[in-house]
């Protein structure tokens, strides 16, 4: 039997990148292809043409995830499950994300040509709203899959124009009335995503696949700090109460208390927002967000208990509240998926090693539900979320030869 | 003679402003009527009502200003002028302006109600745009006539839904064909402005009237700080341009040097900006403004130059850019202007004091032109610019008796 991966084709892939590129496209060469925007479903659109061409069916759930399926020859089996998400940050690069679904879409393309079929059906998913930029917090799809958020609290969860999830999905199954809905989560025998690192060790070692342990935990906060809105001219010093003096303050506390000479501790404000935001008006109210992560649980427990007491211990002239919205602590993908990751690189003569995942991934809440690995390969100076983000034709290509192989071999378990 | 202030009529006065009030009320009990909007329109047609009924006449210019004239005895005499503003901030209050246009107002029903004329033409003038919420920046209509800004600029300047002034100028003379236009500027005897203090220092020391010494010097800034985005889960902390770090940190590093133990240096930032504003992402670019204010000019200037300073030295891994955008010194008015108010005060046994005004006023403009003046009453907790700003009958009333007798001693010069 000829290897899969022998099938896989490097340019057919590459090219397909630069197709899915123009979804979103941003002048400086990155896509803004947010969560259910207009965009996404552009690229939906253009997946299922794909994905007749291939004689592959496709479904939805209720949280518009989506699944192109070909089916194995025993389809009563769990199937194997590849795949990642379609959606990018505002100004985000062309990879992140749709590597995972145009590298699962390139192994049920090479399954065709190879004129074989797989025990297990392989369906190759996109789930909704992993980024959460629009819509937050993300990984919304694969948590309601796994049934780690409800469903109504998810479809109320509205943008910045205050368009809820409930409507844009019910705008995108109007696009799609012939797509067959599936109910949500079902088993599943494993989940391979394959993704680019958004990190610099791969590139650093010159290593074209990474095998990835496990994801680094991460919590966030949501800081809300309320004073009053005063004349900027006229308010003497002693009587203001001034949100956004205070803000700064607590985000300098942390930035020190932060410091890490090991460089294992993630802490980032990416969100901030002022009201009135006028420039002669003192703030009345700052909101902003913390992204705080580190790989090792117990530490990742004690950091998050010091945002709290560094906030609370700013809380002088300005009403301070500290909410955390999420909690993950690190995890490690089994053993046996991390090993058959290996093993087949090694076949494939394909440089390999292992390493933490410092980013999310829908592979989280896969994570709970079957046996779940990843596959990660090089990025340039380890730069994602940015319209410059960039992986090479080559890299993209030996990551999918190592996909296609693992996917079969799970595929053909019993 | 009997004085002009024994016929201000106290609950008149009182009443015009609740009436006023009326015009862009808000729920709370405040108003929204900005510049040139149709509330601020309704607003002029009430005043050309009242103007016709004393018999005065009316008259704007080309920058939609407005005038009410009470023909003196000499109208070849360059007139006295009194008056401040009809506009608003989008959550202003019942005071903030109008007084100046109502207090000049009753002056002028006064001295019909005494049968008497004096030797100048009084006019209570309403400046277009003072508050800028709507058209920044504000003062347009002192500035204008004081020749101090093009009206080519100014009316080319667009609000939020890109209207301009210009549009807005043509639909407001289309509502009041009758009125003489008169061209931008002409000879002003002197200006006295009755307007709140927008402080806390006359009704902590129970002091109703406030002879205003000068308006404290003002410095704007756009400050820029470019990092770069980046993953906030995957990018090791030697690696990041976090412009939200950098900014914060020169915002602390001001607040720290501005710290004033006489609390004179006013420093705010009202409004800060950032891009792309997602809370997984490294911020890539912060702007944010910076309103200074200090009496001593000379302290203002060196101020400043620590802004530059302080911001430059915080340019280590992110850009930095500091634009200074406007600079207004301190000024002081004339005391020949201060003496006859405090003068009047002291006639009619009204407790006054000195003190500076820490707001900018179209006074600023008219100091360029004339000789002007302005006399401040009591506002409660020293707030303005919120809908719970209040002022007492008694002090409105006893500062448009002070401004009754000061006009009519200045529109009996020769």
């Amino acid at each position: 039997m000829i290897s899969i991966s022998q099938f896989i084709d490097s340019k057919r892939l590459w090219d397909a990148h630069m197709s899915y590129a123009e979804f979103g496209k941003t002048p400086k060469g990155g896509v803004n292809r947010q969560a259910l925007s207009k965009q996404e479903v552009d690229a939906r659109r253009a997946l299922i043409n794909e994905a007749k061409t291939l004689g592959a069916l496709v479904f939805t759930d209720p949280v518009g995830n989506f699944f192109v399926s070909l089916s194995g020859t025993h389809p009563e089996l769990a199937p194997v499950l590849t795949g990642s998400h379609i959606d990018s940050q505002p100004t985000g690069g062309k990879f992140d994300g749709i590597y995972g679904i145009l590298a699962g879409l390139e192994v049920l393309k090479a399954i065709r040509q190879s004129e074989q079929r797989p025990k297990r059906s392989i369906e190759v998913v996109s789930w909704m709203n992993e980024e959460g930029s629009r819509f937050a917090p993300g990984m919304m799809g694969s948590a309601a899959f796994a049934q780690e958020r409800p469903l109504n609290e998810i479809v109320n969860v509205v943008d910045e124009k205050n368009i809820s999830v409930q409507s844009e999905l019910e705008f995108m199954a109007s696009q799609f009335p012939e797509i067959t809905q599936r109910p949500l989560g079902f088993d599943v025998h494993c989940f391979i995503e394959a993704h680019i690192e958004q990190g610099p060790v791969l590139e650093e070692m010159g290593i074209s696949v990474g095998v990835v342990t496990g994801i680094q935990g991460k919590k966030t906060y949501r800081i809300t700090v309320e004073g009053e809105a005063a004349h900027a001219g006229t308010t003497p010093n002693l009587k203001r109460r001034d949100a956004l003096v205070s803000a700064t303050r607590m985000i300098q506390d942390l930035v020190k208390a932060f410091e890490d000479p090991q460089d294992k501790t993630r802490f980032t404000v990416g969100r901030l927002v002022v009201e009135p935001n006028a420039p002669s008006v003192i703030p009345s109210k700052v909101i902003f967000s913390i992204d705080l992560r580190h790989e090792n649980s117990n530490l990742l427990v004690e950091l998050g208990q010091q945002v709290q007491q560094i906030c609370l211990d700013n809380e002088k002239i300005c009403k301070v509240s500290v909410v955390e919205l999420s909690s993950a602590l690190s995890l490690e993908f089994p053993k046996s998926i991390q090993n058959v990751i290996t093993e087949k690189c090694n076949l494939l003569e394909i440089k390999n090693m292992s390493l933490l995942s410092c980013a999310g991934h829908d592979s989280r809440y896969l994570h709970g539900v079957c046996e779940t690995g990843m596959i990660f390969v090089p990025c340039k100076n380890g730069i994602s979320h940015h319209e410059s983000e960039f992986s090479s034709e080559l890299d993209l290509y030996l990551g999918a030869k190592v996909l296609a192989d693992v996917l079969w071999d799970r595929a053909n378990q019993s």
